[in-house]
C-alpha cells in the first residue's frame, strides 16, 4: 500500500498492518457465510470489524455488495491515515446515508447486512431512512455479526503470531509479580507494576468485549476475598475495583499473608489479546488451598491432554465438570450459589468473549485453529479464588500453550 | 442502604457511593425534561447512564414509569453487588423481555423511551418484541439519550468535587513530566509514567466516550510530528499509537530535542473524568513555537475571563476564533486542512464528549452547573501542536480552574 505523501516512514511508527492476503483470507471465508443470506449489500461499521475486514478502524465503514468488484472502505474522519492503515484497494471518503446507495452505484438494497447486535438502533434507523429515501424501498435488516463472530473464531498463523505478541506481555507481567509482591501492598500498587510491565512491552489499554454492556479495564489483581467479588460481566472472577463507576479489577485492599492472590489479567498486541490468570501468596497457603489449587492444575493438564478440534464446545464443560466432580474440587467451582458460572473457558481473539463458548450446552464444535482460554477456577467465599489459566491455539494434533509464565502457585 | 450480609465492610473497599440525595436530583430533573414526551415507560440500560441514574453499572436495566412508585433497578448478574451499590430502594431480580411488563405491572407500553443512538439494535428489537408479545400492542420507541445527556450537562457540587479528583490525577501526572524526560525516551516510556502516576492515585483506566465509534484510552503522550496525527475520533489530535487497532496516543517514537511534547490526558475518578493538556519540551523551543504557545495561553486565558453562563455554545467558538485571528495564529488553529476541527471545547463529565459541545453553529446555551473543557490548539504540519488545555466548572461568576497543574511551557 503506498503511503500518502504526509505519512512518510520518518514519523517513526514500526506498526504492524493487517497484510493484504489476510484481509483476502477473511473476506473469503466470510464470503462463504454470507452466501446463502441473499443480500444486496453488507455495512460494517464497528470497530473492531472494521479493524479485521479493513485494517483501519477510523471512523467510517466498510462496504461489501455483489454488486462491487471489491470491498470499498468508507472513512470520514482521518481520510488519508484510513489510506495508509488499510491494505484494501479501494479506500474512499465517506457519505451519509442517503448518498450512499449512489456513491457507491448499488441500486438495489432489498436485503441489507449489518452486525445488528452492535449499532446503535437510531444508527441503523438514519441508515434505513437514508437508503429508502435514495433507492425507493426499505431495505430489510439482517444481522451479520454470528457469522463474522464465526470467521473471526478461526485464527491464521498471522493472527496467532498476534495473540503470542500478547502473551509475552502477560507472561512477563507475572514474572514481575514475584519481584515486587510486598506484605501492606495494596492490590492497586500491586496491579500498577503489572500494568506498566506489560505497558512498556506494548500492551494497548483497550480490550474489547463483544457483548453489550461489558467492559473491562486490564483484567484483574485480586487477594483473597476480593478475588470471590462477582461483577455484572460474565466471568468467575470481578474484584471491586475502585468505584461503582468501573466494577471491576484491583481495589485499595492491602494484601495479607498467607491468602490467594489471583492475577487475571489480558495483554494485547495489534488488538489481540490474551487471557492469563496465575495465583500467588505472600507466605505459604494453607495446606487446603495448596491442594485446590494443585487440583485446578491438574483438571487444566488433563484438559490440555484431551482437547481435540471438533469436540463438541459443550463436551468440553462437562468434561470439566466431571473432572472437577473426580478430584473433589466440585463444590466452589466456577462460581458459587446463583453466580456460578457453568462454562470453563471461551474463545479469545481481538475480544475477549469471542467464539467458541466452552459452556454447558453448547453444540457447535470446537474448530481447529481456534484460540482458547481454559480457566478452572475455585472459589472459596470469605478466603479467595484458586486456578490458573492459559490461551491456546487449537492444532490439528490438539491444544498448544501460548501463554508461557511458570506455571504452578508461586509462594513469595 | 443496607450491605447484604455477604458485603461486610470488612472486605476493605472505600468506595465512594453516589448518594441518594443526587439520584434523587437527576431523576427530578430528568422527569421533567422527560414530561413532554408522553412516555408510558422508559428503560435505562447502557452503563453510563445506569451508572448515573442508579449509581450501579451491574448487568441489568433502570426501568421508570408513571405507573412505578420510584424506579426500579432490575439487576441480572452481581444482583448484591448491585443492590449494595444503588442507594435506590427498588432492586430487583432481572426478568427477560417478555415478562418485563408484568413483573413490573405496567400493563400498557404505547410509548418506551430507550437510549436508542447508544442501545444495540438487536437489542432494542428482542426487547420491542417481548413487550408486544405480553402487552398485546407494539411500543413506539421514543429516543431518551438527548434528555439524559442534557440533565448530566449540569454538575452538581458532589459532581464537582468528583471531577476535582480527577484533576488531583491529572496534575500530579503533569508534574511528574519533567522529572522523568529524558532525550531519547519514547513516548510510551513517558506513556508509562504519566499513566502509572494517575492509576497510583485511583485513576479507573477506561475512558468513556459517547459516540459510536469513538474508543480512547488514556489520552496522547505525543511528540514532534506525532501530535499532528489525527485519528478517527473528533478530536484536533491523536497521536499514532502502536498500532492500527488502538489508533491513538503514545507510539515508540523517540521524543527529540526542541519540539513540542504534547501531553493531553484525562484522570478518572469515581467515573468523572478530566480533560488538560499541557506542552513540554526537551531543551528550549524555537522562538516561533515558543510565541505561538503563548499566544494559545493568552487566547485561553481571554476566554477564561469572558465566558458567563447561558452564552451560545457556538457564539464561544466565534469568541476563540477572532482571538486566533487577533493574535496571529489562526493558521493551524484547530487544526489543517479538511481535519480542522471549528470547535473550542467541550463538556467533560462521566463521558469525554458530554454536552456543551463549544462548536460552530451550536446554539445551545453553556448552562451554569456545566462542567467544560477549553482546548486552544495549534497545529504546525512536520513539527509539533502547541497549547494548552483545563477543565472549568462554570459558576454564577463565570468559569473556575479545576485543572491545576503549572500552567505555561515547561522547558525541560
Amino acid at each position: 500500500m503506498g503511503l500518502p505523501q504526509s505519512m512518510s516512514k520518518s514519523e517513526g511508527t514500526d506498526h504492524i498492518f493487517v497484510p493484504r492476503s489476510e484481509l483476502g483470507r477473511r473476506h473469503g471465508s466470510l464470503h462463504q457465510r454470507l452466501d446463502g443470506l441473499q443480500l444486496d449489500m453488507t455495512l460494517i461499521a464497528t470497530n473492531v470489524n472494521l479493524y479485521y475486514l479493513a485494517g483501519s478502524m477510523q471512523e467510517g465503514m466498510l462496504a461489501m455488495s455483489g454488486e462491487l468488484p471489491g470491498p470499498v472502505y468508507l472513512a470520514r474522519r482521518a481520510f488519508d491515515r484510513a489510506r495508509h492503515e488499510s491494505a484494501l484497494e479501494d479506500v474512499r471518503p465517506a457519505v451519509g446515508p442517503a448518498k450512499l446507495s449512489g456513491a457507491l452505484g448499488v441500486s438495489t438494497v432489498r436485503r441489507l447486512g449489518l452486525e445488528l447486535d452492535a449499532v446503535p438502533h437510531a444508527w441503523a434507523d438514519r441508515l434505513v431512512r437514508g437508503l429508502e429515501a435514495s433507492t425507493g424501498s426499505r431495505p430489510e435488516l439482517v444481522d451479520v455479526s454470528q457469522a463474522i463472530r464465526e470467521v473471526r473464531s478461526i485464527k491464521s498463523d498471522w493472527e496467532v503470531r498476534m495473540v503470542e505478541g500478547a502473551a509475552r506481555q502477560s507472561d512477563a507481567a507475572m514474572e514481575r509479580v514475584p519481584e515486587v509482591l510486598r506484605e501492606g501492598m495494596t492490590e492497586l500498587e500491586l496491579s500498577v507494576e503489572v500494568e506498566s510491565t506489560m505497558r512498556r512491552l506494548g500492551w494497548e489499554g483497550i480490550t474489547r468485549m463483544h457483548r453489550f454492556g461489558s467492559e473491562m479495564y486490564m483484567g484483574g489483581v485480586l487477594s483473597g476475598p476480593s478475588g470471590v467479588r462477582t461483577t455484572g460481566f460474565q466471568a468467575v472472577i470481578g474484584g471491586w475495583g475502585l468505584s461503582p463507576a468501573v466494577p471491576h479489577g484491583a481495589s485499595r485492599r492491602s494484601i495479607g499473608r498467607g491468602e490467594p492472590i489471583t492475577v487475571d489479567i489480558c495483554g494485547s498486541h495489534a488488538g489481540y489479546l490474551t487471557d492469563e490468570t496465575r495465583t500467588f501468596s505472600l507466605g505459604p497457603l494453607p495446606e487446603a488451598l495448596r491442594e485446590a489449587q494443585s487440583a485446578a492444575e491438574e483438571l487444566l493438564r488433563a484438559l490440555e491432554r484431551e482437547l481435540r478440534p471438533g469436540m463438541r464446545a459443550g463436551g468440553v464443560w462437562e468434561r470439566a465438570h466431571a473432572l472437577a466432580t473426580d478430584l473433589g474440587i466440585i463444590e466452589g467451582f466456577m462460581g458459587v450459589g446463583d453466580e456460578r458460572m457453568r462454562f470453563i473457558g471461551h474463545g479469545v481473539g481481538l475480544e475477549l468473549d469471542e467464539l467458541p463458548v466452552l459452556a454447558q450446552g453448547m453444540e457447535a464444535a470446537v474448530p481447529e485453529g481456534a484460540v482458547i482460554a481454559l480457566e478452572p477456577k475455585l472459589v472459596h467465599p470469605g478466603v479467595g479464588v484458586l486456578g490458573e489459566e492459559n490461551t491456546y491455539h487449537m492444532t490439528a494434533d490438539g491444544l498448544r500453550l501460548l501463554t508461557m509464565a511458570r506455571r504452578g502457585l508461586v509462594e513469595v
